[in-house]
């Protein structure tokens, strides 16, 4: 096992969590080669950090790609990998599931999270699943509706009172003190977990473009990690150009981006309906800033009311998403309009959270009231 | 295309929704052999009574198949299909996915149903990824939450005043004058969609048993009908047996089973918390309570106290479901105890939907409140 930082080089040969430098550290490159089976896991056996548990598994992985009308308008090939239909109803289930392959290994008896969403939800449900207690860290703002549907699985959910970035911080120190094994949003087999997104998609299509939702990293540090190392073992011919997508409302990893800045600065005041994404400070946004760097990669920022129309796009293909999961197709209009991506590109925009989560939020549309005797006039077009 | 009455045994050569005498219709045992593919749909290409139109597919079915420690306790091997997977999160998506194929081809330019739920949901979805308009049809009792989680896809939604039992053949009648194709619980595509379930069982494992919550019946059917088909074309080599498990608030079938009656009868006062099983007066209620006859299958009813209780086991690992999916758990552990269910028996229990669709009823768990300064005390075990 052998991990290194991104940012500073220096290398691990125990699962840290986190660098010395302050930033989150990453498993080396795995080179192997894809088996027949039904599972991503077991498909790229040879990709993972640790072994798997699949007596354990939910089920998490083998998302549908979905081909898009959307796409036709702007001329471009659209994909939609529905990451809505795993078993907590988000892509957070891959990476909760891997890490906690690993901490049921390493003889821990509990493990945690810092999350008020889709996050705190699957470690949760995961965290029943391997037999291992939870602690689950949501802040004082979360709301009651989405606390209640983590704390349906049985883990011990605390409403913290404090600032909720030092919070991430505290946690993973009070983890290693109490012997909690934190799963946060950059938590290493975490990361190594979502690799298998990219290797679902290259076994369908080889895309031009990924659009990716992006607030705290990690979704996007291992989408591209996993097309590196399919790249580096001679599985694809070439990289596709990853674009993070963020919201105007909280987009520290654009702003850094396009201000040529090396390093993120907290956003101040993050304002959006997309708050699956709406981390002020995300963890890994160094090292995302430094992949779309290194690989020439794109940032899309999008506003809420751009957010808003993409949703009920999307759901006008009988995609009911999360805000969050909407900005890629909102990214991906600007993108095709200004040009960026040409006509005839394959795309694949990240569908990352059930719409189921954020109901109370949604405007209904008008509901038509008819007595069953007049049912013929009311139902006439 | 052949369609036959179950009942009286009534044939049609054309597909119509219900036979003359007021039962539901249901297509001839199809006869076949498995396909190598990667969905459902195609594996089992000779079993559709249409050609599914594999280009509007949302990627339903395929759903995993999840060992329980459940049954550990109860000393049976068993299995979770987990249908709350699905593209809007139930199992009706497989039907209504074969029902849409068929309308598109037969030149419809609209689609109905009758529902308040996850039937609604699931066609008000799936006719816009066909193209279609959609008339969902709902009670003046459903509530806002659920009618908004259907509105979304952007189908007419139509509260309807007035019986809700004649409201279903008033819109069977309705649409053929208006030229909607409305895909009722019932309507023979719609629970041959269903057979998908068994189907994909049969790869994974021989059961002996397989617990169904049962409403109008047409899942029953559907699962019934698939694996009476793969016996006739000697994929597998004994039929499980099948259970119907309503909840004791609305078992017009069980009743009916039990007294020994030929016919159900309505269901006065219906009250339970699994409200996606409790129609007092199900519209496929003969034709199971026939099935059940037939090959000796069992009717078991469960409490509401039991189901919540199921509920919260399968929430402790890992599957949020509603509280009509649990039926299933809850019945086997009345079969296992009266020793019905022999020890070492391999029993599957069908999760009809998501728990997020019903979260609003859900009790939540006690949630810690704490200061950031104090953590490491509220943290402790």
């Amino acid at each position: 096992m052998r991990l290194r930082c991104p940012l500073c080089g220096r290398e691990y040969d125990k699962p840290v969590q986190r660098c010395s430098c302050g930033e989150p550290v990453e498993f080396e490159s795995f080179k192997g080669e894809p088996y027949i089976g039904k599972t991503v896991w077991e498909r790229f056996w040879d990709f993972w950090p640790v072994e798997p548990s699949l007596e354990f598994s939910l089920g998490e992985g083998d998302t549908p790609l979905i081909k898009s009308k959307i796409g036709e308008e702007l001329g471009v090939k659209l994909y939609l990998k529905n990451e809505t239909v795993n078993p907590t109803w988000s892509f957070k289930d891959r990476g909760t599931f891997l890490a906690m392959s690993y901490a049921v290994k390493a003889g821990y008896k509990a493990v945690g999270t810092v999350s008020t969403g889709n996050m705190a939800a699957s470690v949760s449900a995961y965290a029943s699943r391997f037999g291992l207690n939870a602690k689950i860290l949501v802040s004082e703002s979360a709301n009651d509706e989405k606390v209640r549907a983590v704390s349906v699985y049985g883990g011990d959910v605390i409403r913290v009172r404090g600032d909720y970035g030092k919070l991430y911080f505290e946690s993973l120190r009070l983890g290693e003190e109490l012997g909690v094994y934190f799963i946060n949003s950059d938590n290493p087999f975490r990361v190594d977990g979502y690799k298998g997104i990219a290797f679902e998609i290259a076994e369908e299509i080889s895309p031009d473009y990924v659009l990716i939702p992006t607030s705290s990293g990690g979704l996007f540090r291992g989408i591209a990690k996993g097309f590196t190392e399919l790249m580096r073992s001679g599985l694809i011919e070439e990289l596709p150009t990853l674009v993070a997508v963020q919201a105007e409302g909280c987009s520290p990893i654009c702003r850094a981006f396009h201000d040529g800045k090396e390093r993120i600065e907290h956003f101040e005041r993050p304002d959006t309906i997309a708050k699956a994404i709406a981390n002020p400070y995300p963890p890994s946004g160094n090292a995302v800033l430094k992949l779309l760097r290194d690989f020439g990669w794109e940032c899309v920022t999008v506003s809420d009311s751009e957010i808003i129309e993409a949703q009920r796009e999307l759901a006008g293909e009988g995609l009911f998403v999360q805000p969050a999961s909407a900005t890629g197709i909102s990214a991906l209009k600007r993108l095709a309009e200004s040009g960026v991506v040409p006509e005839g590109s394959k795309v694949v925009s990240i569908l990352t959270g059930s719409g189921l989560k954020t109901l109370s939020h949604m405007e209904g549309r008008e509901i038509k009231e008819c007595p069953l005797e007049g049912l013929e006039n009311c139902m006439s077009f």
